[in-house]
């Protein structure tokens, strides 16, 4: 087929029919379900139509064959479009487009890869467009595949800041694979966008941003596919289509009218017979070119973790940096993205070592983040490190990379009071409360170099998101160079029958502990310790155990008061067992840090040795 | 002064003499501190040197007068040059200088309010610019004073999307008192930045956003004073000055050098020879004008708080928004910003009301929330509200707003899987773990309309960063109109003499709660309830006073696991005394959700009635 044709009299028809089905659908599964967004559907069908008619190249019976387009409906609230597109498509039935938003459905609200031909789940505006950036990025560099990636964004999403990251970051890199189409109906969910349907005022934006842009009416099936034709064949940027279109188009109760977001058509009978009534046709969607597309594969080798002495100071952030590079090494599919901070989370050895694999995302932590899930849709296993503190950035999408059902690795270095000077902005002090509170992830809190090495690679093949949380100074080695640690266990570090309290801690605090347990012992008491450097899942039998034998607990960590390690541990006796809760007392951060060296911070916090010293007694002696 | 007339000879003599000065303090703190960034600090000392000579107008002995301009260090890690302007303005003694990033101090690694003449807390880049159109809304809509707000940039900052939301929104409203200075030197902390010196590239950007550009030399101080000059006469939207320098300018050692970021300089005693040497200039800053401005008011009126009939459905969401138009009509300094969703969180009828103070932001939660905290810097009482989930958005500018002791009421719309059908993506889950994981917050979630209208209330006085909780849909009204509910406070709704079990609940739960209650009593089992509407803080006395009773409690929320109402309960019971310690167990959402109906997420997330008596019997049998 020759896109760049107009198309003919019978093929313009068709596509119109197949828009009307389209909005037929969207209006069907969202009164069957009596909720969802059938008018921001209906704007976007004529799109989505010739899209998916002369477009799109998809396999649906191999949906992760490596040489599929892939479609991102940032404006994920269109899911009955996307579910209509899939009904034409054959990949569901009729039945199942009628389960929409039903419990059990895999229907869902907003799209979730619960369906195999959904790459992310989407819901959170301006997270759509950032994730193709990702995609696009896999498809150039590490794929070194021909796909496209189509993005179907909404206009009142691009206020969103993200979004701006993305089309500074595709620009960039030239990603001219990677389509952007925007539906501008020019009403949000509360009233008219800030620029209506002033196309040009976007356009403006992104040209300046190195884009291409075309200005469309998104109604008129031949302007579209010239549109995406154009786009095809523009090299060296990426394209933007600004369609002008009317949100409930085709309907006249709710085309263009404010108050008629997310709402079910008031009649549905009549809005379909409007439409032009019920429609089955079937497309055949083209697949990927037939010529067997292996994505590009690097060189791997063997996997030499390094190794350090005990008793020597290293960072843990330093053991992370070169643990990244010996992964590199060893794993042909890990990847690291940066946020413009690689010599201080040293991510830079992974940088210089494998270039090929290394992306730089400058200060652009959204865009890191969504990124990564994007690349990780492709099979890819990215690790992605920063400042723990500025992860907070980041946090929406870190959210929805749990809804995705994503693999993520994420390092968030400088954490807690303990990095000295330069004060509360760059401390990370929420990050465990953070990352525990995110569904299926694991967090790991390693104490010292060869710990921190191990827990680099454990999470290489883990599900979910995985937080490793790193130290900036140097903080003694303790562990023997590969010693196992297991995710979910924990390091008895002081055990004895006698023991008349138990010190938990993680990461910095664990020497704290160990201090204060030799400085009880001078004072005969005695004093287990237990390293829970996995803090989530967290290593409850032993943590009981300790209940058991000691029956008194101080909890110590570098993190506010809420929702870290200290909930973490008594998170483990609310299991309404039989026993009550043990004896604990939870040493945290609860003022605001100033400027002050490492360890005067650490004992202001009252998190040092001398404070544990003091708590452990008060325990000892309740 | 004529500020289009070019300089004298003495004046730019001068005004290069006051820029060495600026860096020869910004060389010796650093060095004193053995910490900062006295590079960064150097690139922009003659855009310094020519606004606090020339431009600024400020009375440093009262940092609070209306009149004053505002100047915001988005490029936070520059503040030895903030403290050197501070000590060339005679604001602070030389002494006090060299205490920077020292134990105490309040000349913090980054600055915060701890200085009076400090509007907000940076550090954390792509924060200044959005806070400084929160100030220059204040300065048209709300004071409607004359005062300028100066932000000074860095380059790499504006790869952060929250920049981009703020250059949309500035020339959305024409703010022309807001000057921003991006000082390019080109290099970030790990190399060189994205687009160079290439100023053109950032103006083409700030152009098509529709600010007014200057690209000049930064350390031509002739071309600055122009600059700033035309600034000022720039009438109807802001103007950017993009001004080319160079790291560390002034110092050889260091110029334009890779690797200098964040460090003190080598040999700060030759740095300082090769500057010129110490000097001692005193610059007599311009003060505001003479006459007396007073900030515009609003009128105000007599609090009536919107009252509910016990036993009428009605969604708290829609008391919230009920009660903040009747704070409007009483309180001439309340003030809301809407992230595009006052229709979902009926920020709406305040807008409808008060239209003059409300404003409106579009899906930007970032530039929302640091709008926010510029308006309350001039004395306002902002509230601002969204969607739960999004407020992950805004997580950074949050914590942020901690550090800066900034006073924010943020409202949470559409809390928890009971939102039903539209899916996990739209569900805050997390939303009781960041806010009471927020330095000196206040988390309160309602269960009914009377209680939320007065939390509502409650919250405008109250120090910090106030978290209100809201439901999607109807809860039944249980409480009378005019009942007080205390920050801190909780409600036993049932209780007696041998109560066997205590269900602790809030929101959404209190109703499963109050239902599992009475089918428990019909099955012979006592169970208190609690509504424990306050989080943080939460009523230790009367969850202890259940323990002892008891010695059984049932938490119960909507809301992940992790860090929410069941560690608070938790903690409550972790400061290491031995008393009445309970059994404990949490019921909470540990399964990701999909779609389906609010009763039956509930019941699929186990926090449904059916749960709580499962729990319950489990618990009081034990």
């Amino acid at each position: 087929m020759n896109h760049t044709a107009l198309l003919d009299r019978t093929s313009t028809a068709r596509l119109q029919d197949l828009g009307q089905q389209l909005r037929v659908d969207s209006v069907r599964a969202s009164a069957a379900a009596n909720s969802g967004h059938p008018t921001s559907s209906m704007s976007a069908a004529d799109l989505m139509a010739v899209l998916l008619a002369r477009h799109f190249r998809y396999d649906f019976t191999d949906p992760h064959a490596a040489g599929n387009d892939h479609l991102i409906f940032s404006k994920g609230h269109a899911s009955p479009l996307l579910y209509a597109m899939y009904r034409a498509a054959g990949a569901i039935t009729d039945h199942e487009l009628l389960s929409y938003r039903r419990r059990g459905s895999r229907l869902e609200g907003h799209p979730t890869p619960r369906l195999s031909w959904v790459d992310v789940a989407t819901g959170s505006l301006g997270l759509g467009l950032p994730v193709g950036v990702g995609l696009a990025l896999a498809g150039r560099f590490l794929d070194q595949l021909p796909y496209r990636v189509w993005v179907l964004c909404g206009d009142s999403e691009l206020a969103e800041g993200s979004v701006w990251e993305a089309f500074e970051h595709a620009a960039y890199h030239g990603l001219d694979h990677l389509t952007v189409i925007v539906d501008v109906n020019r009403l949000g969910q509360r009233g008219p966008t800030r620029h209506g349907w002033d196309t040009a005022a976007y356009a403006r934006r992104m040209a300046a941003f190195g884009w291409h842009t075309i200005e469309i009416d998104g109604h008129d099936v031949t302007e579209i596919d010239r549109a995406y034709a154009e786009a095809g064949q523009t090299s060296g940027r990426p394209t933007v289509i600004l369609a002008r279109t009317r949100k409930g188009q085709g309907v006249a109760a709710v085309e263009d009218a404010e108050g008629a977001h997310g709402k079910p058509l008031p009649d549905p009978e009549e809005a379909i017979r409007e439409l032009g009534g019920p429609r089955s046709a079937r497309v055949e969607v083209k697949p990927p070119p037939a010529q067997p597309q292996r994505p590009h594969a690097f060189p791997a080798g063997q996997l030499h973790l390094p190794e350090y002495e005990r008793g020597s100071l290293v960072a843990t952030r330093d053991a992370f940096g070169e643990a990244l590079a010996a992964l590199g090494a060893a794993r042909a599919d890990v990847v690291v993205l940066d946020g413009e901070v690689s010599d201080s989370t040293r991510t830079q050895y992974f940088a210089d070592a494998y270039p090929g694999r290394f992306f730089q995302f400058y200060i652009a932590e959204q865009q890191m983040t969504a990124a990564a899930i994007g690349i990780q849709a492709r099979g890819w296993t990215p690790y992605l490190a920063t400042f723990g503190a500025f992860l907070t950035r980041a946090h929406d999408f870190l959210r929805m990379a749990a809804v995705s059902r994503a693999s993520l690795r994420v390092a968030g270095s400088h954490a807690g009071v303990s990095i000295g000077r330069d004060g509360p902005s760059q401390m990370a002090l929420e990050d465990l409360a953070v990352f525990r509170a995110i569904h299926g992830s694991t967090v790991l809190y390693p104490c010292d170099a060869n710990q921190a090495a191990r827990l680099t690679a454990a999470v290489a093949d883990r599900q979910g998101v995985s937080y490793l949380r790193l130290t900036r100074g140097g903080t003694p080695v303790i562990y023997e160079a590969g010693e196992e640690f297991p995710v979910g266990g924990s390091r008895v570090l002081r055990s004895s029958a006698d023991d008349q309290v138990t010190i938990v801690a993680a990461g910095i605090t664990v020497h704290e502990a160990l201090s204060a347990a030799s400085q009880l012992a001078a004072r005969g008491v005695s004093a287990r310790v237990i390293d829970v450097y996995s803090v989530k899942p967290i290593d409850a039998a032993t943590l009981r155990q300790a209940a058991r034998d000691t029956g008194r607990i101080v909890t110590v960590e570098d993190h506010w008061a809420e929702g870290g390690l200290g909930s973490a541990v008594l998170e483990v006796f609310a299991d309404g067992t039989d026993e009550a809760l043990p004896i604990v007392r939870t040493l945290a951060v609860r003022e605001m840090p100033g400027s002050a060296a490492p360890e005067d911070q650490l004992a202001d916090a009252g998190i040092d040795s001398r404070a544990i010293i003091s708590a452990a007694l008060t325990l000892a002696r309740a």
